[in-house]
């Protein structure tokens, strides 16, 4: 933490995009708003979703970053001060219909860490509400801890999905988001394929009962329950294609472009499409409980300092990589 | 019916798309498969499926039609002989996988009348497995009963979707189709609304408590429900920027081409899409008899002779018009 003595203001590391993604030795410290916490990241991932933001998606301009691991330093809770936390990432505002529904990680003004209004975690430090934080228990690794975010967006499929336990499913991409919604399903579902186009993270994705096929090849027709998470605008036509009539097709990604489709097939076959985004902590806490020996620091390929997020984030745009982590 | 002294194969009227409409004093009568029945058409309808075909959809070559009212005068089935019946447009193998999952509408092999390899009813006769037919109630008029097809396609929401009751629903488009699933919406949920853009149709959709809109303006947002009933490509845009946060939105279009779009905002808001296509007739005829006052006849703007099919058609093809009939 350096000292701005002509403003007395205080600066820290942060990784910026404001149209291309830039290293700042010298951005703001976050103020600390009344029930908000202050985090000293040390860990932070990036994620498909910051790829996309670099396309342009949300049109989100500053500090990028929604996946980390840090410590409280700042806030007036003394049960969380020193702790080492996660946060949802999600800030919502408590008024509206969609927060008094129960539906807060919808409210209609949210802020969303790194991806909307609201500055995210690849710096010295973020601020979340107090509210949105998880205590980390002492004997994860920071390197799970990182990947709580996204295995709760995993396990948010089970809550918006009722599963009998008979379907058979296909996940659809490879990368760490693909990966983990198929070791979620393979807790509940004998019968999980993974198809994926990378040798490597297929070697990475290998877990209980799982399945590994190379491209989306018919010879998977039929699904019960397709899972689209290849971050690609094509991934919906093979998932359409992939799945059975009146089968459910879990949309996953996320893109900053258009693609020119044609949803016809999914009225003929009657089709069910289910949008998922992020899920609750504790539903990626108690997964990890439940099934300890998830592997989830598999998913992790190379961690960079933050001075080095260019290189990065490039190689977190190529193909033989899984999650790339910033150390802080 | 005319013989032809020549092959002593005998012929009919029938509107034929070989690329364009076009009415045949001489096509060849169907021949009737064992267990089949054959049909001397009374009337059939004009369908949005059916301008759809005409842009290619299905790639669909042969006689048009699947909305009918006829009489069965070949079969071997002498409960049915002589009855006058509508038909369930998709004919099933029994075979398959999905026609023994109970899904019989999905057959991987099915032919579906009119519209996949199988000749539709816009002719003197169509043939279909006696099985498909369905009497028709002596006191049921002829034009309430060729609109059973297209009002069991509106019920099949309620057999695909658990509604509560106290949904806010809002349905896009006023056509047929779309004033039908409006009307049977209202028979379930007080808080219906149909967003049109033709006052000629919204006067005809009056019905129960419906609320009419014209155009899909923003004041409906946060629909629990939203039908899409547009035919059009833009439809789906329209219903998700109208739906609530994990709300569904039910697609009933089927088109022949693709539009670019981009479904992220389904990921973001969780929404559910469900593709919904034809229903069972028993669904269709079970509402009409709970809700005799269902004032479908007003759906018929007007009636054409069917050597008269290509005017018939451009009518359709206009604004101010809901079914057209063909006489035969």
């Amino acid at each position: 933490m350096k000292k701005n003595n002509a403003s007395n203001r205080e600066f820290m590391r942060a990784v910026v995009f404001d149209g291309r993604v830039q290293f700042s030795q010298r951005y703001a410290i976050p103020e600390v708003p009344r029930d908000w916490a202050r985090i000293r990241v040390h860990l932070a991932g990036i994620c498909g979703t910051d790829m996309e933001i670099l396309k342009g998606y949300q049109q989100f301009k500053g500090v990028l970053g929604h996946e980390f691991v840090g410590v409280v330093d700042q806030c007036d809770c003394a049960d969380l001060l020193g702790q080492r936390v996660v946060g949802e990432i999600n800030v919502s505002c408590g008024q509206c219909e969609w927060c008094k529904r129960g539906l807060k990680r919808h409210c209609a003004r949210r802020e969303v860490l790194g991806i909307r209004h609201l500055n995210g975690c690849m710096a010295d430090y973020c601020v979340l509400p107090t509210s949105n934080l998880v205590i980390v228990p002492a004997a994860m690794t920071h390197e799970v801890a990182l990947l709580i975010e996204p295995l709760s967006a995993a396990c948010e499929i089970l809550d918006q999905v009722q599963l009998a336990g008979t379907e058979r499913a296909v996940v659809l991409g490879d990368g760490p988001l693909g990966i983990l919604c198929a070791w979620v399903l393979s807790t509940v579902l004998s019968d999980v394929t993974l198809a994926g186009r990378h040798p490597y993270k297929m070697e990475k994705a290998k877990w209980r009962t799982i399945k590994m096929v190379q491209g989306a090849h018919r010879g998977l027709y039929g699904a019960d329950i397709v899972v689209e998470a290849t971050g690609s605008t094509k991934g919906l036509s093979e998932a359409m294609a992939l799945c059975r009539p009146r089968g459910i097709i879990v949309l996953k990604s996320t893109v900053s472009t258009g693609e020119r489709m044609n949803l016809s097939s999914v009225v003929v076959n009657e089709q069910t499409i289910v949008g998922s985004r992020c899920g609750a902590f504790e539903a990626g806490f108690k997964s990890l409980r439940t099934y300890p020996d998830m592997p989830l620091q598999r998913l992790i390929t190379a961690f960079y300092p933050i001075e080095h997020a260019s290189e990065a984030f490039d190689r977190a745009a190529g193909s033989d990589v899984l999650k790339i982590a910033l150390n802080l």
